[in-house]
């Protein structure tokens, strides 16, 4: 794992105070509607007029709709599916290039954990704090998006639109959008038991990224101080920063994934397959530390979308889980993914 | 122009002075960056290594990206575009079905401005504000959420996914994506000296929603109520509603439309064509009070956004220019929006 020299606000001018992620109160998967909620909301959506199949060569097409992060439309033109998504969050780290790194490789993945190797195009969104001074705007956000493009790049595609308005938070996101033939896509409805799950991101990155913070505030710093060091903290937070940055992308290509679908949202998790699936998740001691501050973390479960497993909370940005149905196979999909296996 | 009873708050078991416009600070294109800090600020998408020509049947195939509202991609599947938009917006009047097909109409008009009749997909894009009540939110967004969902199928698409998460306000938006065939778009680049201009919606809703919300603030109220009845302003805020609302897809389809777009952004804005093109926009008085308000406003003048014709400033939501070669074809594309020509 590559680190990354520390963002350094003085220089960029701005004040040394200043931290990307106070441009917001809810961080990483904190900004997300709980799922109860959500879908009673959306309810009225999951009926829909213009939702007939569509055959091509007397099979019918598959769709994928509401409920799920990615869609899949059956097109007009000769059996063509247009596979899409969206997502957009709140900065979870200070250097405002990996941030925008991140919403990209965020918005990416979900395009990446139905097999897609290859995005048309990509839509960007910006919120611009309307509590940023124009300094700020103007040293930061550019830096955002030459991250979000660069990882854009780097994925093959690049981005030709989006929207930008003003908004309390900074708001990061996009759309990805593929026009696929049958066999570029893998419908997430395939898992069965006994199938072998590759996690394609560590867990921990949220805890990692939260005490990294917790070295501003002194009251929480100084209750867990004694269990770990400033520069584990840093160490993790590299890492955590370098993970969500990362591309998902390799892998998906591996030849033995049978679904991309599921995703870690706790310590029991259900999987998208013809029968009902569940699986249990391993308390992977992701970082030495996280151990340490799962002793000594303040009101950690008092908080929303705290879990069981408390350090081992979701990653924040882009993770999912790769389905295969051998364990030889798992082992070239992590190849593939350059994690040692 | 049909009529709606006003939203009442206590029929949903809201408190009667419950008002959507006020979880948000900036109003319709009050959200909008300044043109000339965003231009700044996407500079570095502009050159992208992702961008070559792309052919088809020996003719190139035509691509617009940033800078413009919707873009166009090649694909890689025979002689096939990829047209799509992205925007969201804060809400600008208080009944929230109706604020859910503006949120729609605004998203689809950029579609319809590029001649594209057909919308393939539509993406939701939400933001549930931090400050709403559980109660409000539960009553209140699945009114947008409906009102969204009925605009999308009017027009004869569906939502099939999006994204919701948490912000200080209201967010309401969505992408919509068509492929097309070379026939089924028109580029926004065919206006020269001469074409008739025809305007999808009149001027003037942004100012008939902020008097509207003056009736609440008796200091600015009891400015202007010696000139303006309040049935006036009812009456103004039903129409401005209404108009945002309205679908702009009827007239797209026109055999004479040679270029979809160009922003009313002011008194005189620029055409996007082969030469150089300006017009000078006429000041329309689009409702007899809007000249009395005119001379009584605010402040008007000292607010972002504010413009010379200040009783003339931009619509908030999806009005585009329909340009065409000849003054009749213009006569058939008002017939075909349903304007009295």
């Amino acid at each position: 794992m590559s680190t990354r020299e520390s963002f350094n606000p003085e220089s960029y001018e701005l004040d040394k105070s200043f931290r990307l992620t106070r441009f917001t109160e809810l961080k990483g998967t904190g900004c997300k509607v709980p799922q109860d909620v959500l879908q009673k909301l959306l309810e009225s959506l999951q009926e829909n007029h213009f939702q007939e199949d569509e055959q091509f060569l007397g099979a019918v097409m598959p769709r994928l709709g509401i409920g799920m992060d990615t869609c899949v439309i059956p097109l007009r033109h000769g059996g063509l599916s247009l596979v899409q998504t969206t997502d957009y969050i709140y900065p979870i780290v200070d250097d405002p290039y990996m941030m925008g790194r991140i919403a990209c490789a965020n918005v990416l993945s979900d395009l990446y954990a139905m097999g897609v190797t290859e995005c048309d195009n990509m839509l960007m969104l910006l919120g611009i704090s309307n509590k940023m001074t124009d300094r700020e705007r103007d040293k930061v956000m550019p830096l955002i998006i030459q991250g979000f493009k660069d990882a854009a790049e780097e994925a093959g595609t690049s981005v030709t639109g989006g929207q930008t308005v003003l908004n309390p938070w900074i708001v990061l996101g996009g759309v990805a959008t593929t026009v696929c033939q049958p066999n570029e896509f893998i419908m997430p409805d395939n898992a069965v038991p006994g199938d072998v799950l590759v996690l394609t991101k560590p867990l921990g990155t949220q805890v990692a990224v939260a005490v990294h913070q917790w070295l501003d505030i002194p009251e929480k710093w100084n209750k867990i101080k004694l269990v770990v060091t400033q520069e584990d903290v840093e160490l993790a937070y590299q890492e955590a920063m370098m993970n969500m940055a990362r591309l998902n992308r390799t892998g998906t290509g591996a030849g033995g994934l049978v679904s991309g679908r599921g995703r870690p949202a706790g310590k029991h998790f259900r999987l998208c397959g013809p029968r009902s699936v569940s699986a249990a998740l391993p308390l992977l001691p992701w970082h030495q530390f996280l151990k340490h501050v799962k002793n000594h973390s303040l009101g950690w479960k008092n908080r929303p979308g705290a879990r069981s497993g408390r350090y081992c909370r979701p990653p924040s940005a882009g993770t999912w889980f790769g389905v295969l149905d051998h364990q030889s196979r798992s082992r070239v999909f992590l190849a593939e993914m350059h994690f040692k296996c």
